[in-house]
């Protein structure tokens, strides 16, 4: 090995239009640069609580256990299920794409009853799906994916947890894609834990996942009669470190969480109702002008994500071709189709800071060029029919 | 909640000495501010092929599976233990100090039958304990603490590897602290399994944890009988993101990875040996220093560590209040005794970046004018010990 062979970092740049990681505000890369402390400063611990308060702000909870986990989304979903299942619990799931999935899988490794309300991906789960499957049974939790990220639907929450109520279960959230970008009330709709993560609509790095468990979710963990079996998600410690006691558990991410808070300020600089409206006017954009080029939705329209859009992949587009060209020849990334929408559909993102005009514009442009360059047949109004939904 | 009330992020600076996490060159802030790219982009795969191929040089191993984990180095240390460990294994652990206590607690968490070998705190593990623990014995796994940094204590690998195998057991090693300050040779001195730490020899940020698996440990995952109950930290699914696979597992954190490449960049443009020498030569000087002043190490010389030293608070020197001053009037940060050595330690790092006789000279002339202010009794020939040092 010859170390002169590993050049300077220089990844040039790019416009991270898929489903996540996205573009960071120069702000939160400041942010990140501010000196170093130690995991027992002070000075940490207060910006440690101001993230904290920061978090219930946009999680709208009060819940006192809100937290950055120091693991990536998948982590924080793994963190809410390790600690309120044991083995042998029954969990009931709307299983409507891949992270949805992912969710059952956690639950059979750590020993429970599954049960899976299986809807075709890209729609919303329907309540009355849930309430089916829930007839007669009481299980300990009832898990639903608010934004999938695999395939753009949303699925809202209030209904789902008044059932999951009904049947003396917590009612789980997965807000990983919704946080920052759409409506996530913990406490308006009854949802008893939440995770998220930090690299989609609240625009800061990828690595930490915020998680949230009310008082019925503490509850239960009190109640557990085995202990917590994986120690570094284990949120009664950590709890522990980010509250008053203090307590070591781990180092955590330092300026990593300098990064959150930074982008969590610039999030309630511009208000929740503003940020939501300014994710949905862009999407209806985004959307009129990939319709206008003749490319259609997947979701119906009044389950769709305004912060993730998967189109149908138009006849006679090739679909790494595509995406290859406009990341190769405009630095544009955006997402392929996971498990069964491989290949079927393109997943694009606008989330937080990149929920813009310039980047629906600079995309829709792009992405005519792309198709127009390999063959594939396109309408040419697409900007045009993005300038007339922002004029309106 | 006035989002004004959130000030911008201003920490102050400081001279991080504890027990990690360290300071970090300005060059490791810089290329975590490069611009993000997406976790299938193929730039990001030849910088994540480049960290693992500077890992592999850092821990002296041909391990293909050596990579890091997005998770702390607890992290690191549950992702090892969770992906060897079934319900009703045995494992031998030497037990000196905090971290190998955790080690014992996480393998009782996954159902494993433990055999603490209790050894003094501060002290390393000797050999012959742990082969008589081993007598009639046969565990899945021998596990030790190379660098314990809750005491400074050192424990040699090649012996335990060599009894560790011996008794058909893997040898695992704890390296968090070790990892870039002294010589670990995974592959010379027979470690099966290692995990490390981020933001002490290796100087990046905190928030990662570099694992490496050998042929004999990925045997014993691929033989398991029971699916890993961790999906978070399931080193298969892992190894399938960071090789030739590219599988999509979960969203990595992608700018602590171009930090940690460009920190294993520095320590291989100052080369391995050289490196190893100044961690040894500036601990050497500090603790002539230490002793000139009257005070006194907690570990024997030849057990001791050169980037994590633990002294004894001296006669008359309130814990607290020294380092309270140390940090808030010189912005120094040592960290205090761990378990039972609480109140009777300061642990002093010079990891990395920070083993630097500037940091050394401050330090001493430092905790000299604050324990004089507080009224403590201490020898005045701190620096010119340490000078001698650096002049032989």
């Amino acid at each position: 090995m010859n170390i002169q062979d590993f050049k300077e970092i220089d990844p040039g740049e790019r416009l991270l239009l898929g489903a996540g990681p996205c573009n960071v505000p120069p702000r939160v890369f400041r942010a990140v640069a501010a000196p170093s402390v130690g995991y027992l400063d002070p000075y940490l611990f207060g910006i440690m609580d101001e993230t904290q308060e920061l978090l219930r702000a946009l999680f709208r909870t009060d819940n006192t256990v809100t937290l950055p986990m120091s693991a990536t989304g998948g982590g924080g979903m793994e963190t809410t299920l390790v600690n309120l299942l044991e083995p042998g619990d029954q969990m009931v799931v709307g299983v409507n794409g891949l992270f949805a999935t992912r969710i059952c899988e956690i639950g059979e490794r750590l020993g429970c009853d599954v049960v899976r309300v299986n809807v075709e991906w890209g729609r919303a789960v329907p309540a009355e799906r849930v309430e089916a499957a829930l007839k007669g049974k009481s299980p300990k939790i009832v898990a639903i994916v608010n934004a999938e990220t695999s395939t753009g639907a949303c699925t809202p929450l209030k209904d789902l947890a008044k059932l999951a109520h009904d049947h003396g279960a917590l009612f789980l959230a997965d807000t990983v894609t919704s946080l920052g970008g759409i409506d996530v009330s913990l406490d308006a709709d009854g949802v008893d834990v939440a995770y998220s993560g930090t690299q989609k609509c609240i625009s800061a790095f990828p690595g930490m996942s915020p998680v949230s468990f009310g008082p019925a979710a503490m509850k239960v963990i009190e109640a557990r009669e085995s202990k917590v079996p994986e120690w570094y998600l284990d949120i009664t410690m950590i709890r522990d470190y980010w509250g008053p006691a203090r307590k070591y558990h781990h180092t955590p991410a330092i300026n990593m969480i300098y990064g959150l808070r930074e982008a969590l300020r610039i999030v309630f600089e511009e208000g929740l109702e503003a940020r939501f409206a300014r994710h949905m006017l862009n999407h209806r954009a985004l959307v009129a002008g990939l319709e206008a080029m003749g490319l259609s939705m997947l979701v119906p329209a009044p389950e769709r994500l305004p912060m993730l859009n998967a189109v149908r992949i138009p006849e006679g587009a090739e679909d790494a071709k595509v995406r290859g060209a406009l990341l190769r020849d405009f630095g544009i990334e955006i997402s392929g189709g996971l498990g069964e929408l491989a290949g079927k559909v393109w997943r694009i993102g606008l989330m937080g800071y990149n929920a813009q005009p310039r980047n629906v514009v600079l995309f829709l442009a792009a992405l005519e060029a792309v198709l127009r360059s390999q063959g594939v047949k396109v309408g040419a109004g697409g900007i045009e029919a993005a300038a007339a939904v922002w004029a309106t």
